[in-house]
């Protein structure tokens, strides 16, 4: 795996926060999907690219860990990494800051899903390959 | 069309507000989609109902005035009616009180368009007749 | 701890899905957010009701499992229960089943703030004997 | 008003679309508002700038007409420009592009909020000046 983490910049919406005057904590997951999805383009595994009638790519697992405070406006670095490469899943790894200071973790996991049984299937080769190099 | 409107019950969430305090003008909308969702299914032509592989129902207009503050916890009434079924659209209007004070009034128009050719066809009978009762 | 469940009921309306033909994963745990706030109400400790100048109420850590497909308009009864009470915080649990199918998992844990100094502080007894009831 | 119109680039995500496989109505108006936010801070006026104790900025009217399918991954082109400015309020316009081909065009109208009165007041000079220029 690459010693660069790949970092995704996103802004803090005014739609992104509540009445606490602070970020909602579910609209963080949002910035780290949009993270995911450059990501996987990155990767050259990007959702268009791997979509096929086959197989789909169901979430079977989120978390998320919020340890600072996240304002309207404020310039997110989203760092994203591989956590776990699994037979049948992977593992998404983000790191959101500000100014260098840590305000979230998260991880996400997709499971690889035959569709016409809909149940888990061997991740095809070229995104494993994607997701290790 | 019937003396008595539909109301939908809705209550405005904490996600649903901004750093505002109030609720962010966007999200109002969800609600009035909600509000649709059971007027349609309570004329017998809900979504599911009335989904099959020939026609579908973009929406191709949606406006919405704001005429009062909504906070976290109220909870709306939200009137719903047919404003216009033309030939091949229809137009829903929609009113948010909350205890008797006008909060937002909102119109969406939806279309009906042939799947296959992507036009806009003819809306079938039985969705007009239910919009009409 | 009570035996019954608090149960909360919610359904999964067409903007909650997405091109999958499934729900969006996020979009479940903002109905796990809206049963939180049933759930809170019911043992007399919901937001406006314990909202004061000196405590805030941040979430630290949310988690969820995907254990099921859901898809539009299924009708979910979300469990709701105390996981755990701390001193400065507490954990809820939900569950979501249709029509007796799980179909996701989650938790959210709650931190009691000190808005003066930004710091977790002692949870305030009414909520804490609202919680332990 | 200047010749070339302010272009916010902005990608529809897959939790923007919804089970018919285009993007969900709704979720364009988010675009839209980040492409407001973008604007008003090209003009020296964004929301942190303007921001005090004595004014607020509520939304009275959206509206938007679809002019075409929008779809996952679509890198939207949305151009923004003042519309109206009135004494306590001002209107902007939206229009969302993909390759040239036009698919959404919208309006939001701005009130400026005394927010001791909640009532309409004038729209302080710099704001006026800076969506003149």
């Amino acid at each position: 795996m690459p010693d660069n983490p790949f970092i995704y910049q996103s802004r803090v919406r005014f739609h992104d926060t509540d009445a606490s005057g602070r970020i909602h904590y579910i609209a963080l997951l949002y910035h780290f999907d949009e993270a995911e999805a450059e990501f996987l383009r990155a990767r050259g595994i990007g959702y268009t690219t791997i979509q096929d009638e086959s197989v789909g790519f169901p979430r079977v697992h989120v978390e998320c860990d919020y340890t600072g405070a996240l304002s309207y406006d404020d310039l997110m670095q989203i760092a994203v990494r591989v956590d776990r490469v699994g037979g049948a899943s992977f593992t998404l790894a983000f790191d959101a800051t500000v100014d260098g200071k840590h305000k979230g973790r998260g991880k996400v996991t997709i499971a690889c899903m035959d569709r016409a049984t809909q149940k888990a299937t061997k991740l095809p080769e070229h995104i494993r390959a994607g997701l290790l190099r």
